[in-house]
């Protein structure tokens, strides 16, 4: 079982190791070859010098895993290889995508006879050594010929990844995942704010969310990780309160709006971190003005 | 070891269960005798037949573990137990009380020399088998003493159980606890809601939630019930789309207002609830009529 991995970032890095360690040939590619070379020389990777080189080292029908930044990079790289690859071979989307544009790119590789499977992934840095969560989308016939690489990455041969639907499930599903993923961590974040600001009661926030790990009804993976930084440093004194957000949180509320579903908690979530990626907020000053001007208020001055 | 329980409701009940199989020696008392009477023949509990009987029971200092609604009637008991009970004797709210009473009651009692700890305790009908999450407010004397309790209680003796502050924290983190858990169940029936609603995917919910369970970043107990309850049902046709709720999602809400501290998922969460049970909104209606009133938009018929 072969497989080429384009973009070798966090993500694709990790993904490269855990697939090599499991005895799939990988050949690797990307931009800067520092990665690549580390890589073939700690897990066996063979690397590739170019997109050219990955595809030559492949043999039919061939897959290539993409696993770069969402928008024009992908973008780009999907219409290279739909020149560059021919009828049987299949190209895997990772990353992040919108998924219209993964349903658009699915139709243009189609064209050409090339299978098109849109794999939402989750598991963060933990995957390399937890295995990946993997909501897969495409064609059956695609689907099938990628489950060895997929009964790799995931926790383990059963569990960890399914074929949820046609191209375009992938993605869809993995953004409502994300979106689900805003909201509880919004719901965390809001709760410890509320025990750190009791004073009176002084608590000890790592010795709390460690209690809570076990029996109570708020146990996850999330409140596990809160956990184990809180036991380092709970005052987070030298942490900025800016949260920044990448398009899957977004895309999760534009759909709300589309479907006419309400999803307040999952919106809130999302500009929350709005609100704390800026810190000179017109709006604020608009309202301290309005105060002014019924009421006299007074106006804080910058 | 002793204890008595008073309250064998849900909750009540299966925690004198726990405490009967790990080898304490448990009085209950409950208003209505026959849950008393087949604890006592299927756990060995030993029944009382009234307040004043499970004291009896007891040999000096009493533990008393109350395990009622939160309210009057564990105001009314806590009243009856301070008369009833001496010095060095304690009295544990085991149940969903909101801090201000308890730390009242605190107080009360330690008028008369009567030790007072509350313990919120989350874990639901699982809790039997897996152990409670036992968050423990009071003075460090009290709180030694009913260790060997807490042991048996929590999923094993180390993990499960703390002491986190004086009279008044274990009920106040009980409080914050269920307020994450509000907002963290909004956000999975969000997004949930989103899936389902995308037809021309057709998900199979309960693929998708078992999935989520291995390796994904939304990994939970919440999601592990979710996908247990979606593998059987997940079209949920004769479930009634409305939520109750209880008195600790509003506290939070009020406890962030007196805080000034801004949880718009926590609050959000909470009044979709509230909007989920009044289908018949005032306020609904007022918007379709200002809507009539200044676009000559259609009124829907009731």
């Amino acid at each position: 079982m072969q497989i080429a991995i384009i973009g070798l970032g966090k993500m694709g890095a990790n993904m490269a190791r855990r697939l090599c360690r499991g005895k799939i040939k990988v050949v690797g590619y990307n931009r800067s070859d520092d990665i690549t070379q580390q890589l073939a020389k700690e897990e066996g990777l063979s690397p590739a010098t170019s997109l050219d080189d990955a595809i030559a080292q492949l043999t039919g029908p061939r897959l290539i895993w993409l696993m770069l930044p969402a928008g024009e990079i992908t973008e780009t790289y999907i219409k290279q290889l739909k020149d560059k690859l021919t009828d049987g071979d299949v190209v895997i989307d990772g990353g992040n995508a919108n998924y219209h544009d993964s349903m658009r790119r699915g139709e243009l590789l189609k064209g050409s006879g090339i299978g098109f499977i849109d794999a939402g992934t989750s598991g963060g840095v933990w995957g390399l050594d937890n295995g990946y969560c993997l909501m897969v989308g495409g064609e059956k016939q695609y689907v099938q010929h990628l489950e060895p690489i997929l009964k790799v990455l995931a926790p383990n041969e059963t569990d960890g990844w399914a074929h949820v639907g046609p191209v375009g499930a992938g993605h869809f599903s993995k953004m409502i995942h994300n979106g689900i993923e805003y909201g509880m961590m919004q719901a965390y974040a809001e709760g410890f704010a509320l025990l750190k600001n009791k004073t009176e009661f002084d608590y000890d926030l790592a010795q709390l969310t460690e209690l809570w790990r076990h029996g109570s009804v708020v146990r996850s993976w999330l409140l596990d990780l809160s956990a184990d930084f809180l036991k380092d440093d709970q005052e987070l004194t030298d942490i900025a309160p800016f949260v920044a957000d990448s398009g899957e949180g977004r895309w999760t509320v534009e759909e709300s709006i589309r479907q006419g579903v309400a999803t307040p908690v999952l919106a809130l979530a999302l500009y929350m971190r709005f609100a704390s990626q800026n810190d000179n907020a017109y709006s604020n000053k608009v309202l301290s003005m309005m105060r002014n001007a019924f009421g006299g208020h007074l106006i804080k001055d910058k």
